[in-house]
């Protein structure tokens, strides 16, 4: 019998978030020796059948049509909000006064008003917090991160990130309802500005440290889907395509570019990074790997190496199998997971918090601002 | 509560594979939807403390130190070979004496001899079998045989298959022991014959037929090595590579090489195929992918296409998260525990059984044959 | 003897530029078969002794020290101006008025109006002229042209291009001076957005049309650098970088970057181009290549074809060797003079015209106007 | 006026390898500074009316229609033999008889027997000769060459080598006549043996030292072709693929593997070699990249790298144009008669002279031994 502590966990939705957040509880300490162990306490949705089918799949003890209910609720330790992105600013201030600690999906808010305080409700409350920024935790993304804070790179020019994908495409698709909230302005928010580029924001603020001034642009392709709730044909209010070039404090240029246009790219999350000694590139298609090229190698055999991030030296794989054979997408749920817990024992914050995930909200609003206004936006 | 039938696993073996099959039965039912569900109700191994230590990890409900007994315990359903080679027949007639049913790990056993043996043993019994091939649930190796069997690919001419590894290139490795028993001949029974060809034909047998005669030759490059059991330097008996050519009863010629002296490579087990019409190409390293080149596209856009296996109408992929975002290594034994459950409902043996995964070891057989008598050798 | 009717050409320069349109005029007729044939009448250099090595190294058959000697002889039909972009205005409108033809190195000019002035001297002198932006002719890219106009792609969302490079990193590198006045403001106008982003706009506006819009930042990350002819440190006036956002007039969206701060790239010119129906991705590092993504494609086998662009039914590969065997850079060049030759002998421009590369040209300067002003600023 | 040194060539054949060659001659003198330079004397075909159209293409001051006339012509430096195998035997030994040098399209024989008499020849006459074996002077294969000659891949294990092509995979396909000489078992002497796995073996004698012992198979696919001379079906006598395991003598082992029937693949030579502390690797199709992997980098950044062969400290690289801009496939003949024409000067012989040339003749004879016989063959 496990002698590991248990972190009860209460989670709010049943979509994709909700499985890939479910498993990664699930596995996390077959492979880590941890402190701490999830115990799936609670899933909450409104579909009380639904509900009980996610449960039956997952192994939650129980369920909730009412979130409140389940934040409410003293068995529950820690609560997870995988919903639309409207809702999580009204559930996570609710947990933050019941003492939860809550994990949130990104982005963390529909906008940095409501960034803001969900921030004050958390650390008023003094509870344990974190943003999914998966990415973050993909060992070939972790090994970028060592590489530049072990000074690899040398002074920084450029970063360029993009998010491509190619789902929206046709003008039959409906908005709003599930899997397609993510189209409805009320819902997301933004388009691809809080679904896709935020991703490559936290990343980049991450990596890069922080971006001061940005100039965008946004278009919705197609200006009318029907709507799923209404049944009616209603204006599209998200953004299907946003690019921006900004200047980060460090000095570097960067450009990032987001689209649901872009034929060919199911979900292609790239970046590239340019030092005046090395530079490294990543995308998700291949995300086992990490591309890295350093101008100190002799000459005549000096070329982009690719990295196949799979050995027990590189982030995270001292935990999974042997070199050569490759992790998932799913994975990053897991090491995120194994960092909270880790972090709980050793009463560290588990990074991004919702202050660090804040700030990747007030670029988003830069972003938005400027393709607005036609103009340069510091953010901030 | 789940309304799942129990099928009660006992595991013999703990180490990389035991890790990979207990992560597969402990996934399978949140991501497929089965009659069946895999419960974890013993492990076997020497060392007590061993056992218990994994059985907490993976949640397995008890631990035995003698495999006999667990063979015998009433409460299992399956036994689950996972040690090495020289083991494997014993356990196996033993198992199928008992009546249980049997997943094995590849190879099947030592040699052709004794796995006839095995399969008298399960086929007299009547008992389930089947041999832990995992590559063939590699969604793009699965697609690979969708595009076969739907005559994709015309009369074929050439399959050449590679599993190239550099792990045991320095003379200071020893033999023998945790995770180096491979590299001992009475453990092992051959080296990358056995451990690493044998995958490559096993694929091969399943996709392109059966293979009628080969010419082999092998090599040991580093001819002793010190032995974890007796501390002193012993010939090595394995052969440290391998390559062959054959003729397949399709008419088709084909080239197999393994290595575990090719530096550079970690585990990068590739396959080609050309047919009249169209050719695929597929490798471990990055396993979500399979290349495909189609003769009959317009002459001036015609190119081998690089297929991203995770769209839901690819083998086993609407299982998983959504297109563009990939899985890894493991996935492909949870595929099998899948398929082995589903078989147990619908009463259809789960391919290969120990009689397909007897081809390969005759296989193998003629390749150590021809090797030692410089001839071509008749497979059978 | 040839039967050809010769094109005597009076070239200006001897550097990079001047190598490879010798080589060019020197090859085309071995591999096209024309009605005319250049013949290498003089070459034109201030230093003697260089202008008569490189007569002597290409087969020039006399040398000029004076540009304007060169432009008013009576046997040349054709003046090449390969020198800096400072001295194409005055070189161009001087061959203009005596009655020659023009190929001149691009970009076209310093500015816009000097362009303007280019375009309307030989207009009025009613003389043949192309500016060599030498891409376009690239098998691959105009293979891409090729899949544009047969509406392969299908409305066009996306258009992406970068062009990289590392070569300028060190600050000890000097402005100004053989190889080097494309550091140097005075000789160069700009620095990438001329240099190289020239380039992609061409090509952009080739296979795309017009840009309606832009929003550009530049920055010169080295500030001072040695001068070659002072001797002193001296500011530099050129941008090291360029990045823009614009839109085109058939409403798809952009990002083009250029650096000379790019470690690892050394001349990595990109595009990308999406479409509704298939997308195009080409780069220069794999020039004989192209990629294409054909959504129209099976589903399960649908991924990015890499189009090895060698076969004799792909533009220009005809005249070359046999499929699988690439050309190279250099090759572009004879390919311009091939269709310069085609079209003296048909009476048809040569694309891109003077009037043509002037288009690049207002690009350019509203891009370097919109850094300077940090608002988007229309082309015009 | 040149002050270089003529070297007068009579070219025998006008062919692909005819233009190749020309080619080469004309551009040799653009790019190296060399004492000699090729002047086209004459050219040599049976049929005048082509003889004469390929003299104009290329320059050829006259023309031949008997070859035995050319060989004695006192205004002929140097004999370029670029005709079907079967008859390079009688050509060079009546060149050599004449004092001429020869430059002999490979292979360089129908057979050991033949070429022993062709190397006797030439040196009993001392006269200067060369074997068209282009591939070694691709600069990423010079550089192969350069890395294995300064150790940097320690000690060699293995070597594997496939040329791959899908042209002959139609049955429509009739043997005999221009361009299909090489499918006439009369005019070839072998199929891929002596057309494609020469190349290989030649590079592998260069880079890796002389083969030991070989065990080979081939197949004829389609076994009745008509015959463009006879206007019959007639038997097909070459090998449509040909695979081989072989030993060198430094202890490593290698597959070698040809063929016309690997659908997808145009031209596609491929070689790699693993050494004890590093491998490379290199294919025809990408030919100006070299792949390369260094076990003794940095762990956490240690990746196959993809060197990029276009800069002026590479192999022949300083002549052509700059960084990140590629040559092509012709190339790699100019290179040989550069190599030719500086030796010449040097009095240094120009590898791989019919000596060495004559070793990749034994090596195929052994493979076709072995095919015959089904044993392992010694070379020699």
């Amino acid at each position: 019998m496990s002698k590991r502590k248990p972190l009860r966990i209460g989670m709010i939705g049943y979509g994709f978030m909700g499985r890939a957040h479910s498993n990664a509880y699930n596995r996390v300490n077959n492979f880590f020796d941890l402190e701490y162990e999830p115990v799936l306490q609670a899933v909450c949705a409104r579909d009380e059948a639904k509900a009980k089918a996610f449960a039956d799949t997952w192994g939650y003890a129980s369920v909730e049509t009412d979130w409140r209910k389940l934040i409410e609720r003293k068995d529950i330790d820690a609560v997870d909000i995988c919903v639309p992105n409207n809702l999580h600013h009204d559930m996570a201030i609710a947990a933050a006064k019941a003492g939860k600690m809550i994990l949130c999906e990104k982005p963390l808010s529909m906008n940095t008003a409501e960034g803001q305080e969900m921030v004050d409700a958390v650390e008023k409350a003094g509870v344990r917090n974190t943003v999914w920024y998966n990415y973050r935790r993909v060992p070939a993304v972790s090994l970028a991160k060592q590489l530049i804070d072990e000074g690899r790179l040398g002074r920084i020019f450029h970063y360029r990130a993009n998010f491509l994908q190619d789902w929206t495409i046709s003008a039959d698709l409906p908005q709003g309802g599930a899997g397609l909230w993510r189209i409805d302005a009320k819902a997301a928010g933004s388009g691809v500005t809080g679904d896709l580029l935020a991703h490559c924001i936290d990343t980049a603020l991450w990596l890069n440290g922080p971006i001061k001034t940005v100039t965008a642009m946004t278009e919705t392709f197609i200006k009318e889907r029907k709507h799923t709730e209404s049944g009616k044909v209603e204006p599209v209010g998200i953004d299907d395509a946003c690019a921006f070039l900004c200047r980060f404090a460090n000095g570097s240029l960067a450009i990032f570019e987001s689209t649901r246009y872009a034929r060919g790219h199911k979900a292609l999350y790239t970046f590239e990074i340019n030092g005046a000694d090395a530079s490294i590139a990543w995308d998700l298609h291949d995300l086992h790997r990490l591309s890295y090229f350093d101008h100190r190698d002799d000459s005549i055999v000096r070329g982009w190496r690719s990295v196949h991030v799979t050995d027990g030296d590189m982030p995270y794989m001292d935990r999974w199998w042997v070199p050569g054979l490759q992790i998932g997408y799913e994975h990053s749920f897991v090491h995120q997971v194994a960092d909270f817990l880790d972090g709980l024992g050793k009463n560290k914050p588990t990074s991004p918090t919702f202050r660090e995930a804040l700030e990747t909200q007030k670029v988003c609003d830069a972003v938005l601002a400027s393709a607005k206004s036609g103009r340069w936006v510091d953010v901030g």
